[in-house]
């Protein structure tokens, strides 16, 4: 299983959101009505299918409230679901419960919306030898989350962050007067823990990469058919990565060319929210 | 115009996500291949059809890291966006632009998105007496962000937080014994300034809420026949919502219905992305 | 019992106030005198009369210096105290209960003034039907704290903020060119939950506010016997308000005309500290 | 004129202040009606006497929400105010006038009310040779702001938090086994930079203290009689301070019995908000 | 022992610090190699011989990653260590004592440096009256944890900040007009808990300050033979701190000259990290 | 040039500094003596001979507390400093001068000591074709700045966090069951743009390496012999990194063994602060 996120990263994220949502007086609603002690449990379950990412933020987004409230979890992230499976259940004050919901199952829609979309990609390249990353098209703020979701759903991450690796585009191509001249100035500003990864968009730039120890090449919007040519000219020496339109539709064609790394903004911008509801058992209660 | 949410809430949100994407060292590619002051110029534009939402989040983003830098927005938030029109121009340090390009894009893109799936909605409806409206299920800790796109987009905003108004559901109606006790309850112990929303499976439920003063009824998951008997039984007395798995393919019928209000939690937590894009001109480089 | 705030708002505050008190070495003098685990006992009592608020402040204040120590409450936020009266008993190290004294006790005093306050303009109206409210005048960001007191001492809360309700004021009417005008503005733009309430100084303002649906009518600095004119004159259809210069001596005469709130800026911002003391049983030290 | 407190810290302390009030969405009701960018002005007035204190906060309250919005100052803090009088005028957005009124008020109001009261105590004692001073006793996370508004009003500060001095209580000297004990404990963990300070109850013990070279005696809860007889005691040997229960009306007496300092709680615990008002001039608008 | 610094305080500076090192996706090649519930325990122990200071940093370090690991401790904040004396044994998950060793060590290192440079000096003054004390030439952002090591090593703290006590240089007194000009408006403008301490460059300055209660005078850069001249002139009156460029070779000298404080500025800015290793038992793991 | 770290974290970082020498007064001294208003201007110069590093921070430390105030820089991060060479002048107000001094120097000769050492490690190999890089050994909460300054020094960057890349030491391979499966595992969990780096003792394990494609080795504590070996084995395949215990003396040994690599850890945990001064031009006052 992929590894989460830092905890001081979940912890400060929920604390942000719970506030968002509680404001200055929290659930009127609820602590109009439930008494402040009153104790019941409730089930967190699927209502669509898919896979589940998110535990930890849901966890922490009942325990922010209620530290000893109990949460149980029936399936881990990284699981498929089916409508109507029980994926948690809640112990706690009802308070605490009704008062967390909306914050928990927002995380958990959101982020298992990501894993569910990876999953559906990396299964549509199944047999091939390519693998599914995202990119840096995350919702601001919340990028380590959903790069740990893409990791859940079997995806893999690119860069985490812009000092993370050099990925030199057309315009750094332009100022520097050419590939060569940006990836020495690259090489020679950059440690020795930094790969350098170089955009082309003809295979003529893709030539000139091949005289470069350089670590990847991102090769920008190419059909299936050119696609493959550039697999066989880069034989093997460094890593290939597809990348732009790609969709569900057309992600096998290009797994099949050949390419080692194929990337997909929609993984993050894009991914409808997983269904999910909350049901208390007011027997409990 | 709909208006912008406090600044100091733009101003800690965009922070917030460019500390995730500088990390400590910043653009290591950008800043290996341009110096620190070189000028230039870039234009936003659209990649698609939709309407722009998010100015001052992309604004914000260029000047955290610059002051000095110039946005000239040619659309503003609202407007129509065709694709390949230009919706701004930057002026400042190549460095800054590139630099917060990806931040820039992801706030607009996002925020943008929500904005046209909203104006999708609205148009859908148009005629009608009925409002879109969202929900809280939006993408924690961009809440504020969210529903001001929703706004852009022509749709109204239901609750802000869990603080701001009563909704009664399900659990709370049975713990407190009937929908009577649950609003006497809200009602004691709430101030004048709070609106009461109770939800409602079926229509016997409805009849018990007009008994009582409230604001407003959430009809949840009500067959479009249904919803008109409801409106009928209403009579204007209190606003009517209907709510529960609204499309854009239903949507139309749920409003001729008469209802006031449509809430649609997918405005939020499930708009694509609108595709926008950076060019730098490099002759100004 | 009224509900307590978000925890979250109480833990950053406490940790704030904290921060302010203890500067970067501590209580330099507890701590060149006790040993670090010299452990102890104390008693935080009245030493005036009125009503308790704040313990989840005072508990919090204590335990963010030392987790494991106790606070046992004999009396709960919302009792009345005596002169002399136990309100509570700390077990922990003598460090944690000295230095953690001073903010404790200013939390419980200020917010223990404000429910005392309160109070007594609730029994001044008592056998009225009016409740007594609170405004916006709080103490800078002490809000959430501030309007919790209020509720404690048998108040309601009024507006918690800008964005919770529409409160039309002489400003906003001149500009908008009327009554009306403004009403329909406001409504315009905002979602179904937001109440209205306008500002009117005479009758003639009231009138028109009649016409229009609106949830409240706050009526600004007028004698009791034009507020009655004002009650009957709305004859129950919306909530009314009076407000401006209402003190102890004034509040049940204003309360006698029929009107449902009246507030009360100085329950916040005038209300004088509630002395409490803490006593260290030094036998157990 | 005495100094403002760090700007940082008036910059953190007002953000925090608009959070509170503006919440996600800002003044709904300004926002409905004043277009984004309609100029105005208003000024900034005094309902009752007293001495002005908060500018800084005032215009930060302001400047937060636009920065070049200008506030032009006819008075200073520190500044004596008469009912009606213009206090300062404030020219911008009405959006941002209107936004920022209670926030920059309830500065102003609640730190004038604090210098307005210290100046009451100052004259009070005008002619004898003591100073007033505050404590510790502040309303929590506001101390900076207090303590300058003391400032302000002419009086002095004592112990900014519990690592500036040494002030040895009861408590202290019980567990030490003595004065001698206690001072000799806290001379040797403590700096040449830290002053020392006893708190006596009774004269015996005020002897002890002579004998050992500490700072200053806080006498506390003395008779005028027996603070005189103190006084001689000490014989300008080290500060005196008295402390306990003083008030407006006892305060002269004590101050006559020649004691340097007299300290006083009620400060900053217990001054009433000065009234203050904007008015907005609509013909600018 | 001295007192720890506030516990809020130590828990910001290391939630800093592991997020700097522990970036958006943690310790990626431990993460990769060990399973999530992997237990292990490591020893932390001295390279080299000095003071040990920084255990609650260092415990901190790891409980953050993971609330209910253990962390026993053989060495204490103070104690001796010489090469491979263990120190700590954490128990745990292998995850968090690899991904929490780097800042624990960090911590520790930096810390044990400072208390042990410090612990040289004071022995190097051996004998004598003097004291060591430290300066405001700090790390940014770490002096409360630097003075902290510097009282661990047994030097004393000089001003912790600026607002703590009265310095007056030499542009003070030029712009003053002359040293008792300085020193009386130092003296107006603060309360009687603040200490005043002058700086002079020649002995005729020190005549001035003799003149005047002040608590103590700074010796600025002057040879033993003038200090010691300084030190009869002062005759026990004030405080005497000797300052600029003291090194361990000077530093006895000065001592013997009689003052009482001698302040060394690089024992928090250029005290050379202490060596620590951790060493986990694989045979655990 | 190097470029700046990003400058939300150089704003956040001398903030905090700012706060912990300024507390809840600000500069008391200062404040007493000079009047609000008076100019003045300063220049900051070298005491010592060195590398100067820190520039912005400098500049932020003064423009936090006065925005207006002008800092021109008479030498640039990266120039050789030698002792009374002028550094920057300051303009401004005397008290922003004063009271920003101390943290604005801290800063600076931090960075400076920082980059002055690398420079003597980049100078002692000159001719050679080794790197000196910084390690994870950095002041905790300052690691974005002092991998700046080595890179001022002319020092390259190793990692700059725990997931920027992977570096496989003895309990990875121990518990992963050998070089060749730790190396497996951690290729298999981490995206394309992750280098992965493997540390070795002995040169039996470097040969293990080499049969895996890995970016580079880490040759620890390894004779200059070894080491020459060890890189003729790797014959250009893959970089090479010495480590170990390096000093002035022997570094320039190491890199003639022809290492790529050399990583010292001194570079940022037991730099000497530069010594630097500030001088008021007190005529301008």
């Amino acid at each position: 299983m992929t590894a989460l996120p830092p905890i001081g990263l979940i912890e400060n994220c929920v604390a942000l959101a719970l506030e968002e949502d509680l404001g200055l007086g929290g659930d009127r609603t609820t602590n109009s009505i439930f008494p402040a002690n009153t104790q019941g449990s409730a089930v967190i379950a699927a209502r669509a299918s898919g896979i589940l990412a998110g535990q930890a933020f849901a966890t922490e987004s009942f325990e922010q409230i209620e530290p000893t409230c109990e949460i149980i979890w029936h399936k881990q992230d990284g699981d498929p679901l089916n409508p109507n499976e029980t994926i948690a259940t809640i112990e706690g004050k009802i308070r605490t419960i009704l008062t967390g919901e909306r914050t928990a199952l927002n995380f958990l829609g959101h982020l298992s919306g990501i894993a569910t979309l990876t999953a559906k990609y990396v299964k549509a390249i199944e047999g091939t030898s390519a693998h599914i990353v995202d990119t840096r098209k995350t919702t601001p703020t919340l990028r380590f989350a959903e790069k740990y979701a893409v990791r859940v759903g079997g995806g893999q991450n690119h860069r985490l962050r812009l000092d993370d690796a050099i990925l030199i585009k057309d315009n750094h191509i332009a100022f520097a007067g050419g590939i060569e001249q940006a990836i020495t100035k690259a090489r020679q500003d950059n440690g020795h823990m930094i790969k350098i990864e170089v955009e082309v968009d003809i295979l003529d730039q893709l030539k000139q990469c091949l005289d470069h120890k350089i670590d990847a090449v991102l090769l920008d919007n190419m059909a299936p058919k050119t696609l493959k040519t550039a697999v066989e000219m880069v034989d093997g020496k460094i890593m290939t990565e597809a990348s732009g339109g790609v969709t569900l539709d057309t992600v096998r064609a290009i797994a099949q060319t050949g390419v080692d790394i194929i990337s997909v903004g929609a993984l993050t911008h894009s991914a409808p929210c997983l269904d999910l509801g909350l049901d208390i058992d007011i027997a409990d209660a």
